[in-house]
């Protein structure tokens, strides 16, 4: 299996902002954003491998500003690294007032998807390959935020945490 | 402003999948289910708060077993502990196939949403008041999931994570 | 076959009026309604089956207040009697104006489903056991009820409507 | 206020059974045509009245045959007796196989709705002249399934219902 | 294959324009018009056909009076002359706001629909049969819009397009 | 009014091909898409006017390949040219097969945009400044597409279509 880049994963998602979209300040709904987030990020980790994907877990999430109706909604969702059968894949979400011509921060976040084969079992993810500088800092802090979630999702004990308790400590 | 009670602010709803939730394995999207738990959850903090309440961030989330087409989707939404002008609310989902009799979990999550006023500023929450043992556990645990939340979110600082400190110490 | 319990058939479903959901006035229309009390009856009688159920008929609705943008829809859909390879379920359903805490009620409703094998034939239903008092009264007046349906529906003749016919005549 | 036809009042609607609007035997779901009927009469409503429109109640429904995913829906709604501040509209629906050429009926209903002016309040509706025999027919069924309607929705008692009693006796 | 009447493929639809339908004027999208004109023009060729068909083109379509939130739109949509196994469909939309009784045009348009066997191979279409003046016009101007579109579409030289440089040439 | 670069307009969506979108084959359905691409349009003119817009026309759109449930459609939308209230936006739309890794053509496309002022009359439009070669030819035979449109659309002579009839001459 080849390892493929982490640039060649990106999917870019632009979405606008309807009336059914909204709750009673005409503002985006948080759990509509994150369906929008879930597509676009199934796309990018399903790109990565060449085959279906599911999620698997979704890390905190904070919401910044609030997307009002008729604004515009951009995702940009890429993969940071993959494990045995899954990966972990970035967002990158913000809103645009276009008229008004003004962009402004919605989130950041991380879901985790698991790569299936036709009858529904995990398979083997091709390795990733980060270029940029960027790229490779989110693959080496991808270690502790996996070391989180496997302990949040009560999979993981605390004291094997190694990388996240260099973390602690260093903080 | 009087405490009121964490029971009263369950709200129960329940979803069919239809064909349109669904990946092409025919099992629910993750993010058609977050936008359901995103309202469960939304209905229950405007019940407590007899006001609006948008999203503020969400934890970690782990999906356990797929949800296939036909389904139903049962979740329940509960507040556990306010804060001056937010809340946390926890929501147990499980999925059942109806003609098989057989139900199975899909995952619990914490949701965190702030109360605002009609000018969308936000405004106070009333305090709750816990009953049952399990809703007591609840109660004192949302201190430290609110510091991992900070924390991940940038707004605290390791070192002042106190409740925190005292469960990796502990553990 | 053995009987099960009216309580054991119970769905409890909560939605949110959308946008899309109201007429110009702003108000949920009744047909978006009907939609939603259809799956909650439908969820009833799959329950109580384990089996597949189709819509047979719809008994006179009346639709007493409005329910507005922003308010919530509480269905409670319980079966009140089987017949050979029908059932029909009640179904009580409120609006909620969560700001105010003021619940009104919407309309009550009774549906009848068919239970359908793979093939989409009619298969037979497991008897019901109504057990408290309220339970006990739906079951009763259920004969009337369907008696009438059959009346209107031309699949019975007024003079064989002995439970009709006797009401009719104590009122 | 003039007297307007019957045949003015006349909406055909033509809709196409999507995937999301299906059982999981791929017929479309009771609640789903409940719906777009709905649409139709509240539109045979508005025409007549040159004025909004809202659901008051809905007669007893049968469906006959299922309309399968792909199968079109023909609806005709039309009035057949306008009230004080309310009218009756007939609706006439059936499924079509365009691709076998085959035409099967679903269902008629009768639905209710009440004209109401800008602030929500019940206005007077134009009376109605019906032409044909056909709506001749319609307009004097109409004040039996009134009384009947009354009867079921609590409004009325059976000993003032004379055309009902007149139906009762003769059959 | 016998000839079909243009008369009888004729489709009816009428919509209600819902919030999610319109932009932030209130007004209907023009690319939700083109979805249901698509949806209207498909069900009239595949009345024609007896055959599923596929949109294989849509020719220019100018949009003249904006449709506002709740107002209807009328749809119809009849073949105007088929070819070997394509067949070109001409629609007419207006908007109608039905309270103030006021009718307006907003397009005329043609669509190109190819009809398709089971394995989604073209198949031929049965002749279709103009009876009045107005679809024989439409019939015979047919071949030029024909002609023009497979000179767009990069299908045709200019100087085969002998029914078009007639035309050309006449203006 | 400064001049605005073409390629500030870009606009870039990616949709995922939902069952509620196909036809019975399984394949997007050209309403739906053409619904995508309004979209698509109408952000890229927003952008550039920093103002609403509303189609005005859209120009002959061939389907070149069908677009499968599951797979991806990509559309790129940028302006071309603008005229005095009015704006030509290039769509490039392609589909693509995630799994098999295989992108094929859909359709290119023009859709003409009016800005509107919050009265919803036409505005002045910044003028356009093509930089690529690419861009520049796009620009150039804007003119000619205009012509055609007019004419199209009743608002033009064919004797007046001087780049037009160029075209026709030279080819």
């Amino acid at each position: 299996m080849n390892a493929k880049k982490a640039a060649d994963s990106l999917i870019i998602m632009t979405e606008l902002v309807l009336p059914n979209d909204t709750n009673i300040f005409g503002n985006l709904m948080g759990g509509r954003l994150m369906y929008w987030m879930d597509i676009a990020a199934a796309l990018a980790g399903s790109k990565h491998c060449s085959a279906p994907v599911v999620t698997a877990s979704v890390d905190n999430i904070s919401f910044t500003n609030p997307i009002g109706l008729g604004n515009v909604v951009h995702i940009e969702a890429k993969l940071t690294r993959t494990f045995n059968t899954s990966m972990e894949i970035h967002l990158n979400v913000w809103g645009e007032d276009i008229i008004q011509q003004y962009r402004y921060k919605s989130n950041e976040a991380y879901y985790t998807f698991v790569s299936v084969d036709p009858n529904g079992r995990p398979r083997k993810v091709p390795p990733l390959e980060p270029e940029t500088e960027e790229e490779q800092n989110f693959y080496e802090s991808a270690l502790r935020r996996r070391q989180l979630r496997l302990i949040l999702g009560g999979k993981m004990k605390i004291e094997e945490a190694s990388e996240l308790k260099a973390l602690f400590l260093k903080e």
